[in-house]
């Protein structure tokens, strides 16, 4: 607990000073003021966790956490959980929609183990920081203690923070791999924001009515048996989350105790930076949030954050490709900041609009 | 009039053969069916427009069209007209929005004079194709004669089939520059359908309360002197339009009829792609459209044309800057399509859901 403490205690708001500075400069740009819209509210904002008014996104990384659920086996899902190492190694080998997607905007991707069920082999190029092989079913108890909700936090941010301090990486991903991970991640929202689960639950990778309606008792009885305090960030992450949901919100607060902006994928990955925020308010100001998901709790959380995804794409995949399409966007938004120039500079005439 | 014709009769609809075959592969990708969500839809769609399965959309092209309204001189903008030719200065310095944002991406920009009222240098390296020094006003009769309107469709068709085919472009954006051309836009969506004036009435770059009811006025003023005919979209164009609208209008023609995708920018790029599929209904086919502006009539627009923006930025600038940002995505489609691997080459449990 005492490392977490510390980890905590380097996350600082975002500085306003180079914010203000940001939307000076945007607002003297040979455009009509505004005119950018949310690129120019996301490139002054990306002054502002920086403190720089050229923030350097070039090397992009994304990790994707995976782990596996004990309230997989009771059947909320339409896969099994084997699939859970099976994705694994079809990221390893380059296969994925993330492999793809991740090359498409130059990131690199990392493949976390956060808890996969299976033995995963040791030779396969991946991050081995297994917390368990899977967690307790929600539906009888907590998914983990506080303890490995703690380790899973700090592995998050380490891995992070290691990133940017040794390798330079200057924007984050995340995204998850865990069949039966939406049905935690429900559980968190509904936690969060007391709302009805019926309201929150959506079809995950598919499922039919029979499997939703199991899924939404499933999720009213984990909140009945657990009690999560949502007062209480570390208790809702112990008792609802998940090893790699741990590590996803463990991912922003490494990078807002560094100053680098991360940019979330959907459902899961927002669960995660869902918790991360109510843990630290100030990580919100280092959060991005990708893409708005069919997955009908995200706009709940979405709300909560109060954050503004950029795209609307109708994807429900998770792996972290929402978040890599996203990164490209967020890589123009810094642009947008230093290179087009100001009335001032290209002589056009200004009418102050 | 005959070469019109004969450009119209090259435009045939997508090819639905292709575009089965892509679903077939990627409702056979490893991941749960449709979870890539619109990505899916328009990689299927690039499939069809281009009769292939590995769509190459590499080299990338940006005609921003630029033209002058007489309606500006009426009091319906924030800025003066000058600024026009101001901005079209700043593209050619690479100093606009347009010229960052689609280096971003890796395109081209064409910059093309349809119709600035002032003259600029021949030395300019831009396309110099103007139609008139600016259209007369859409208050007091038709913007321009229904033969300048024919000579605009035909000169954007042209670029683009000359692009495609001594250049091997695979993916043309459009974008627009004139100061005044939301309200020819509005016009033309009203005209279209038949919606109220103050409903598709927008700010454009800005502008205050008294402007905006002056704008709106004056383009039911237009509508009652020039009584454009809905079911004629050449007569719609000629009364309405600009001679940017025109070059846009007819780079979509151009695009269909050598089977190449076309990202349109916001309002007044996709005001000219309206006009094109009112004229014919298949090359909406072949049209994206980048991103959801602000500009209320906007909306119209896309419903009209019953697309799906992927980008929702809150953007309203234009010169082809939205294009230029989806233009990125477009190309993951293309990549999602073929690099991602099906369950069988990738030997993971597969559940047909």
């Amino acid at each position: 607990m005492q490392a977490l403490k510390q980890l905590i205690q380097l996350i600082q708001p975002a500085d306003r000073g180079f914010e203000a500075r940001a939307w000076e400069r945007l607002r003297s740009q040979i455009r009509p003021r505004g005119s950018l819209g949310q690129l120019e509210v996301m490139a002054a904002r990306l002054a502002g966790i920086g403190r720089t008014l050229s923030p350097d996104l070039s090397r992009k990384l994304i990790f994707t956490m995976a782990g596996d659920h004990g309230i997989a086996l009771e059947g909320v899902s339409a896969y099994p959980q084997e699939v859970t190492a099976q994705m694994v190694y079809s990221f390893v080998r380059g296969w994925a929609s993330i492999n793809v997607l991740a090359e498409h905007v130059g990131a690199q991707v990392r493949v976390v183990d956060c808890g996969v069920a299976a033995d995963l082999p040791p030779e396969w190029p991946i991050i081995h920081q297994k917390i368990g092989k899977g967690t307790r079913s929600i539906s009888r108890g907590p998914a983990m203690t506080r303890e490995e909700a703690v380790q899973g936090l700090l592995m998050g941010a380490d891995l992070v923070r290691g990133a940017y301090r040794r390798e330079g990486f200057g924007l984050i991903g995340t995204g998850d791999m865990g069949i039966g991970n939406t049905t935690p991640s429900t559980a968190i929202v509904a936690a969060f924001s007391g709302r009805p689960v019926a309201e929150l639950t959506g079809r995950g990778t598919g499922v039919d009515d029979a499997t939703l309606g199991r899924k939404i008792r499933l999720i009213e009885q984990a909140l009945e048996v657990n009690r999560p305090n949502p007062e209480d960030a570390l208790d809702v992450l112990c008792k609802m989350g998940g090893y790699e949901i741990a590590g996803l919100a463990g991912a922003l607060l490494g990078a807002a105790s560094v100053k680098v902006p991360l940019v979330c994928d959907g459902f899961i990955a927002t669960a995660g930076a869902l918790v991360a925020c109510r843990l630290v308010p100030a990580a919100a100001d280092y959060l991005f949030v990708s893409h708005r998901s069919v997955e009908v709790g995200h706009q709940a959380m979405i709300e909560l954050l109060a954050a503004r995804p950029v795209l609307d794409l109708d994807m429900r995949l998770g792996e972290g490709t929402g978040a890599a399409l996203a990164m490209n966007i967020r890589d123009a938004w810094a642009k947008v900041l230093m290179d087009i120039k100001t009335f001032a500079e290209a002589g056009v005439t200004d009418t102050g609009k």
